[in-house]
């Protein structure tokens, strides 16, 4: 080190990070501080969420209204109960529309054909070949093209659906019950990894598991849940298995080994009540014991449920989905009504699968990222140690990740311990107006697709959704509370 | 703070704690180290022990000799692969001698019966129920008390048992082989918590669920054992289930939540393509999906089959056997034959269940430490942070004790990662030079029993063995290998 009385410049430097390097470069001491001011940089943004941040001394001030309803937003998502209550056999039992028109839904934000990432694209054509509307990729894409399809976004239609997020109407749902609020929530079963339709594959072994799926493990699992529903009145318990999986391992968005395994339990042991025939127990059973993310399906319904009951609360400006179609990340804000607020996706860091490199990934995609809106996922990273074998980065990383989360949520859940934290609560209730002021993103764990269709998974790693959302989110907050740009 | 100018006195202490209090009282600073000379005070063994600790410089030495033999000894360890192969419907059909007279075997060393601790006096009453002998608890201890019912140790039958570890005749055993040394280990099944026969619970409910057990779970789990083998040929590969379920917030000691849902999964798939009756089935399932301790027995004889591989090597110091009768706590030293080091059992420290304090509680009991003794339960405490709920302390204290174990042991076991140390192998070979030089005890994590029979377990904590089974094993290793005492 440098002596204090050395010729040699030393310099803490703001801004532009070059000019750190060219003073060490030269020999001195130079310090970059990672700032940037409030309201990334833009003065009229800051001004806005000044207004926004609150006034403790004026219950009517912008700030107060806003932590009042961020409060009640919250006492809502820790008050949800999600409960696995059926399966549905096919969509189109539980949305009509599907039966009338040929309709698919998807993850994100709307997004047209011609903007669509590869993999998003291989599951639609893969879906309409599943739905028997064409017999070839080449037909079912020129259907496709010619717009003799309809598309809608899983979000609208109280679903999710991890990456692709495609539902088509002969697909089994799960459906899931939020018991203290009544809403419900539903998604499409997960299918393991590799090939997979979600990630774009719609090759002949991709459709038949899913026919299968119709003809075997949802009838199963349906017998399964509603045994399970008859013994305890309840169905099978979300929260508390997502609860008892933090404790194990999971952060329940790329990691659900010890959920899968919770839930498993509790539907072998309902099968054995069931007249359901051994053979697909048989096959079920297998599939599921095979399959360690098979719950993370079933735990972003459950944080739909949850974050359904916490949407529109008038003012609150916690966040209440994060979803991307692989082209735009889009949030929306409980106190914002359905207006996504959307940004090109950014590229997730991690760690690939023998074979494959950066350059072969697809932007962020997926429903998935509800788990981090609900608590889960990045924002509990600190709950799953193992997961940094997968995504990379230290267990010390991963702690540090979730403390930082505690800067930009409005509280901690007490139902949901991280036990690296001495058991603190999960940081929950994102808050748009934090996220910009500290210029700090939520962390986001996930699965990273390839960006050619058909081709699955290739990685795992983490990924912070883009800063222009939340900061078009908060100017439309300021716009609706009528706070002024200074 | 005092300054280093202020008049009252400042002290380093060492030796009696009560000075460094007389300090403190009268106004001073204090520092009480908590030291102690190696050899445990005891200036001969002092001595024993440098001739013992080696000279790298002559590979004749008894140190160099010594770290040979444990090098051998934690080859062994960590190459043992235990499976579970079968379920044995009774335990006479593995040992003859039991078919033949009254036999029962127990935890820990030898004990007579005057010297046994209140609930394995209870569980030896309710075995000799269970078998007939007795018609009442009365009559029963009578013939116990006239010694007309034979007594031996679990572990001279290649057997561990947790609490009691009362095995009797009629009772179903786990079947475990080393693949790897072709050695076997048997255990028997996991009652649960509450009123067990291994905590000396002995009334009517106590002893129809042992019946149960061989009706229906044994031949059930022998069913579903027996069709894993088929499948692929090894059986359940219980090393596997350990190893993963220390990345799932087990140590597979006082908490087997994930092993036991592992296990369960692996069974219940199993059972999917036998022709058990489904009511068996049913009945099976509930039974193990209600108990998260299942993996218990499971998980010791896992770690028998392991340390009786790594016992037998000359000259080695590693402890290969930690065993509890309740009365006594003793070693086995893999060089040093079949002598047992013992010394009256240390009292648990930890948390107790409502209703219950430290003076219900009994002296330290069972076999379950032989998990400890191949480098699981206290020594991998680090792997679960959850059981501090249970058994008291912080996530850093369990993360500290784990890494004061590196300090006593011989290596690191590479296929068992410990995620909150960033994934570096479990403590392995636990070498009495090391403890006795060190004054470092090994870290047992322990279910507490009510010391009245048949109450059953009454909280859960952290136990030391007693420095004196280390001690009395150096000086016997000393003198075998004619190292003198100055």
């Amino acid at each position: 080190m440098s002596s204090i009385l050395s010729s040699a410049p030393r310099v803490v430097n703001l801004g532009l990070e070059s000019f750190t390097e060219s003073v060490t470069r030269n020999g001195g001491d130079a310090l970059h501080l990672d700032w940037k001011p409030p309201g990334d940089a833009d003065p009229a943004l800051a001004w806005q969420l000044a207004g926004l941040m609150g006034d403790a001394d004026d219950p009517q001030s912008a700030g107060a209204r806003i932590d009042r309803a961020n409060a009640v937003a919250c006492e809502r998502i820790i008050a949800a109960r999600p409960l696995l209550v059926d399966v549905a056999l096919r969509a189109d039992n539980i949305w009509p529309e599907m039966k009338t028109g040929r309709l698919l839904l998807h993850a994100g934000a709307p997004v047209e054909w011609r903007d669509m990432c590869g993999p998003m694209r291989g599951a639609m054509t893969g879906a309409a070949m599943y739905e028997g509307w064409a017999d070839t990729p080449q037909a079912a894409t020129a259907l496709l093209e010619r717009g003799e399809i309809g598309f809608a976004q899983c979000h609208d239609f109280k679903a999710v659906g991890p990456m692709s997020g495609i539902i088509s109407a002969s697909m089994p749902l799960f459906v899931v019950r939020n018991a203290t609020h009544g809403n419900l929530a539903y998604t499409n079963l997960n299918e393991g990894i590799g090939k997979c339709l979600r990630f774009g594959a719609n090759s002949p072994d991709v459709l038949a598991r899913l026919k299968w799926f119709e003809q075997v493990l949802a009838p199963t699992l349906k017998a399964a849940t509603l045994a399970q529903c008859e013994r305890d009145g309840n169905g099978v318990d979300l929260k508390s298995i997502q609860a008892q999986a933090l404790l194990m391992g999971d952060e329940v968005h790329s990691r659900n080994a010890a959920a899968t395994a919770l839930y498993f339990m509790q539907m072998a042991t309902a099968l054995s009540r069931t007249a359901v025939p051994q053979a697909h127990v048989r096959e079920s059973l297998e599939f599921l014991s095979r399959n360690s993310q098979f719950f993370l399906n079933l735990s972003m319904a459950a944080c739909k449920a949850i974050m359904d009951a916490a949407h529109g609360i008038e003012c609150s400006s916690v966040v209440t989905a994060t979803a991307r179609n692989g082209t735009t990340t889009a949030i929306r804000v409980s106190g914002l009504g359905n207006a996504w607020f959307e940004a090109p996706s950014a590229m997730p860091a991690g760690l690939y699968f023998p074979g494959f490199r950066a350059q072969d990934a697809n932007p962020d995609l997926g429903d998935s990222a509800i788990t981090e809106t609900a608590g889960y996922g990045g924002l509990s990273i600190a709950a799953s140690p193992a997961l940094t074998l997968l995504v990379g980065g230290s267990v010390a990383d991963a702690n540090a990740y979730s403390r930082l989360m505690y800067e930009i949520t409005t509280t901690k859940n007490p139902a949901l311990s991280l036990p690296n934290l001495e058991f603190d609560g999960a940081p929950t209730g994102m808050d748009i107006r934090k996220i910009v002021d500290s210029g700090i993103l939520p962390v986001v764990t996930t699965g990273i697709a390839h960006k050619e269709a058909g081709i699955g998974q290739i990685g795992a790693g983490i990924v912070r959704p883009p800063m222009a959302c939340y900061v078009k989110a908060v100017k439309a907050l300021a716009a609706k509370l009528g706070v002024s740009a200074g």
